[in-house]
């Protein structure tokens, strides 16, 4: 099952999601003018990230919004890449964080997990409740695709709504308790689900969720750029797994201020990997 | 304001929303082998729909999913179809329900207001509080786009979420009243918000938030082929404006069943469209 793949690779390498996020704000000076397009600009930087790190990270997270800013060539890009990624073996999060009743859920689980479109790993928005879901599971199924559903977001206004207390407890734990509940039945080997929780870096709501569900993998955006230290992300993890912890601009954008940032970015965004990978170790 | 054309479209036309949901099992018999691709099939269907029909509806609402699952092709099927309904006048919601941190938001906001991709509203999921929210704020500012946020969705699971009770009152009232403080420096003419709120065919939900906040533009999903009927979004009016009615299925596919439905659907659908302004003007 794929998140026995994605246990594994946690294992192998480290808890690293490298998010695919490319803009001009991370880009290299000049590195946009070599392109006939924004989107060409686009593939060819995360396809430099991706070579410069995949031995070192779990998994890679594209970020769809990033490509549909850049219209139709955008989206022939994010095809392209995720096409690429999975074929080399790498295990893909498509970040599109979408959710809706059940009759369109079925044209978005098609796009994104069948389609010109299929990765490995689709973030959900669980609003709807259980129906918006269901379209998912057929793929779930074959044991090849998995979700991760919002839970407890990483920005600072997450809580307004996700905090909202029930029944005294936050929102949040509400629907974390429906997801176990749906994802029940897609245990892997490794004990966890394929229906996992985006949880961000947040020490009270990860310590929390953690001690309650044990078989939810949790997806932990803030880290890095977002303020989130090891720390902060340390109660996702049970025996050094259970968790991938997502960075982005902390690795794009590495070069940021250093020496030859034009020939050099991707050997700082491994080396920004590499320090990542050692500072998540020092707390696991 | 973009909020005052749509108001005006109601009282000229009718409160309806054409949903355009292409798909197979819409189209009649032969239509889609008549086309290169399932997405030129796609846009040819809505345009044959929207010819029949804009003279008797407010607005248009477009399901990007529908457009997804066709792939990089579905996704310029899409763009052209919003282009094209801009430049005959028409008003068009971009079914997106998207939502994320503010800086991904940023560039959801790019793709569906500014870019490519431009619409006149946006369907959003406010899971992630008010900074989700922030970067579409600057294109309300023009009076130009509007927003519908997904607050008591029309699906069966609904209440499984957006019904968990807050300090005693379901959360899709908090969502509700945090969206009316948003909108607030966003109203029209009209007395209503560029930021309005997706309330779907659900009388208790509608009546009651209906009460509360009068200047709540609501757009109703839930009418016709998913169960609703003139009665149950009535309460979502105040002097028959103020709401839109989604009908997507009980319109595109008026012809299933009928005699002779490849060269009559528009026809059709223009009957299906005139019977439900007449069905909802009964009650208004």
């Amino acid at each position: 099952m794929i998140i026995d793949r994605l246990y594994a690779r946690v294992e192998e390498r480290s808890p690293i999601c490298l998010g695919l996020d490319p803009s001009e704000d991370v880009y290299p000076p000049g590195f946009s003018e070599k392109f006939r397009s924004a989107a060409e600009a686009a593939l060819r930087f995360c396809q430099e990230v991706v070579a410069a790190t995949a031995d070192l990270v779990a998994c890679f997270k594209v970020q769809i919004a990033h490509f549909e800013a850049l219209g139709v060539e955008g989206l022939r890009a994010y095809r392209d890449l995720l096409h690429e990624l999975r074929q080399e073996g790498h295990i893909v999060i498509a970040d599109v964080k979408r959710g809706d009743i059940a009759s369109t859920a079925l044209y978005y689980a098609r796009a994104h997990l069948a389609g010109e479109f299929a990765a490995d790993f689709l973030t959900i928005n669980a609003y709807f409740g259980r129906d918006a879901l269901t379209p998912f599971f057929p793929y779930l199924e074959t044991g090849e695709h998995g979700l991760f559903v919002l839970v407890r977001t990483s920005n600072p206004s997450a809580a307004e709504v996700q905090e909202l207390l029930v029944g005294g407890r936050p929102l949040y734990e509400h629907v974390a308790e429906k997801l176990v509940a749906w994802g029940e039945k897609y245990r892997g080997r490794c004990g966890y689900s394929l229906v996992g929780a985006v949880v961000g870096a947040h020490r009270p709501a990860l310590y929390q969720l953690r001690s309650r569900f044990s078989s939810l993998f949790f997806l932990v955006p803030g880290y890095g750029a977002q303020g989130g230290k090891a720390e902060d992300v340390q109660p996702a993890f049970q025996e050094g797994n259970g968790a991938v912890v997502v960075a982005a601009r902390s690795i794009l954008g590495a070069h940021l201020g250093k020496p030859d940032p034009a020939a050099r970015f991707s050997l700082y965004a491994r080396e920004a990997a590499q320090a990542m990978a050692a500072d998540l170790a020092s707390c696991l």
